[in-house]
């Protein structure tokens, strides 16, 4: 039914359903610009696990590292989530939600394991926030017929990310 | 289904769906703050067409502010759509759309007129985008059991805007 | 003495002291965008005061909440205070201070309370910081000839705020 | 009498008056950063007159340059208004005005004119803005005992600027 | 030389040479995040390009859509030349000189054709800064031991860029 | 070697050699937009050694005090560090490189002393960072023809910073 309404919507308004319709830049997103990010909140907790686990004091030299991965983790999870909200908004279109009508419950996913990465310092909700971001990926570029693959990231943490076979 | 599977999906991952779920600021979520950027877009294009009626020739001065009004359309034309996007992303839940089933296609609307209006200098699609921001505001209140009401903003273009009746 | 010489200065160099006077947006001051800001810096304190509560040992969950608690009240009390500076700035003419000639010390109190909820994690600083903008809200809408009322606001912490009747 | 009520506001409230009271970095206000974007915003007027003078068809190129004129000074007027709003609310205190009784009035001159740098190309506008900082600053550094000296920037345009004699 | 002096610097002041040094985000450096925006601008000229083929008068709607393309081409060459100063800055040490000894000058031109396509509309220099920034990943990955291959990039314009090949 | 590439590249592509090449703010580049922070870093952690000095239980105020003073030397280590990469990127030409064969390793010693200031709380690096950008700047006005000297800093902390002689 979503699909319908959005379909009689953009016809009506005159919005073009084909390509992706942007503020500028045109055409171009990539969700890479959201999974190096996503990469990144791990990345911040593993460090955050590797400093509890060299033990010792906790004095100021803890506490300023401590509060820069808390930082970093920070904008770089509401980065990641902006990159998938604006594909989302301004990409998104009627006949790609028929052909993928679970977009919608995985984009609300991202934001939610986004929010939880935040909030806590648990690795496995932001492990799932980068899948949640694949999973986005692989339907994105399949709307663009662009095949996908799985490799592991070149840099810690070595996550698989999907990416566009070119 | 779209309600049925986010319940299904916020009840087994443990995510409140009671309340704003917020990544902080806490359940300080205003409307507010998308349709004041949202009237400054129209007021922008009022101003390109008084800059117009004054007739004249087209040279540095015209440039310079012509120049400053786009570049203020274009910053708060993405304000509304950024604020818009986070409520969406971030607040509205599973029992939000199934009370309002029309909150997604909305959403999809208001991005549409956030980009027309930053594409052109057209002031219907920048009535259209504030309009849609209300429509959304009254959902919005209501999903908080707050009563709106509508009157004239307090300036320049004194359109409609929809604000809790406190 | 200090209208004297505005009013003076005004005329000389020929800016219309009649209105808003932006740098653009034109015209479009809403008090609101410093309201919510400084009720986020209460509801962070609130926060804070919930984490303490909870009692427990202070590990790392402890402190990434803690400093983000600290960095969302840095960030909006600046907010606060950066959209009072403007409006006090860019808006405030000679004739607002001879009808108001309180105006100067309240405008220097909103900064000095600005600082100190950033300094520390006082609430009541915080309160005060609300309730001045409240009265520097209350002035700024007389100027424009609209009458206002003080309502709760619909969220956490409900403190009142002074909005414009519409 | 704006002393009195301010040096009264201090003391109750216990806020230091001696020193510069910061949000934080603490102490460090240096009008240099308010007195070069200043410097800038004639620099750009300067480039549109060399731009103008080349005569020549006004096509892409000539828009692309100037554009991007009207953007730097844009940004960087705001920038000397800012550092400049900074300074006016977080440092000056009730004796520093007791002392120089002219600096409300002078803040109120630098927003003016930065206000008008922006809107027009008129560089008159730009050099009084830049000498009402100066102005400024041979305040502030007076109220700090610290000497000024004027000398012209190393830069062009080489106006003279305040500088601390150091 | 330049390297014998760097690689004694490191040493004597404990600087690790073997990984990527980062300020944090810690080890995740990705010249995709410089080659996406550098991609950006030459779609910027095409996109000028296809508004000046369309003739006809140059009215508002030109100057809106051309001001924007100016605007969102400076933003992304900044983008790519930060990226690329980064990397610079924190990651090449005294051995990737040794290894790549015209990686510095490879940098300067980076800069350079980056400056340039802000300057002007000329697409060549935008195609030259992909260019040079492909090099420079190049390099980048090699000091990696991840080996690269070239592929179109899959939006508009599809020139080859570099990729890591996972 | 380098010099005599660069010198070659130079002229070849037909970039000026002569003045600042900017992106814009023209040829408008100086080293205290980099200074001021520097010293800014140094006084985030004369402040941390103040506030381990008082003693005292850590409760919330001393872990407020402290993440802040963490976010502000952050910001600052980077804003020192961007504006040297700015003038080391765009106005450093070969002639430059030719007449002071130091200035890429100092740049080099630069970024590592920013980054170690961020990294850590350790008041000489961050010392060694001014001192640093001191000698880079002293670089930066010979070759400019701009005598320099050497003065205390007119606020906390009192360090030495080159000066343009004046």
């Amino acid at each position: 039914m979503l699909y319908r309404f959005l379909k009689a919507f953009d016809e009506r308004f005159g919005f073009e359903t084909a390509k992706a319709h942007c503020d500028i830049p045109c055409g171009i997103y990539d969700p890479i610009m959201a999974q190096i990010p996503a990469l990144t909140v791990v990345r911040m907790i593993d460090l955050m696990n590797d400093l509890e686990s060299k033990g010792g004091e906790k004095g100021r030299e803890y506490y300023n590292t401590f509060s820069r991965y808390v930082a970093v983790k920070e904008d770089h999870a509401e980065k990641a989530k902006h990159e998938i909200r604006v594909i989302w908004g301004d990409y998104v279109k009627a006949q790609h939600i028929e052909a993928h009508p679970d977009l919608p419950a995985l984009a609300h996913k991202i934001m939610q394991f986004g929010s939880k990465t935040r909030q806590t310092t648990d690795r496995q909700a932001a492990v799932d926030f980068v899948e949640a971001i694949n999973q986005f990926a692989e339907i994105f570029w399949a709307t663009k017929n662009v095949k996908t693959k799985r490799a592991k990231a070149p840099y810690a943490p070595a996550l698989e990310l999907v990416y566009p076979d070119l």
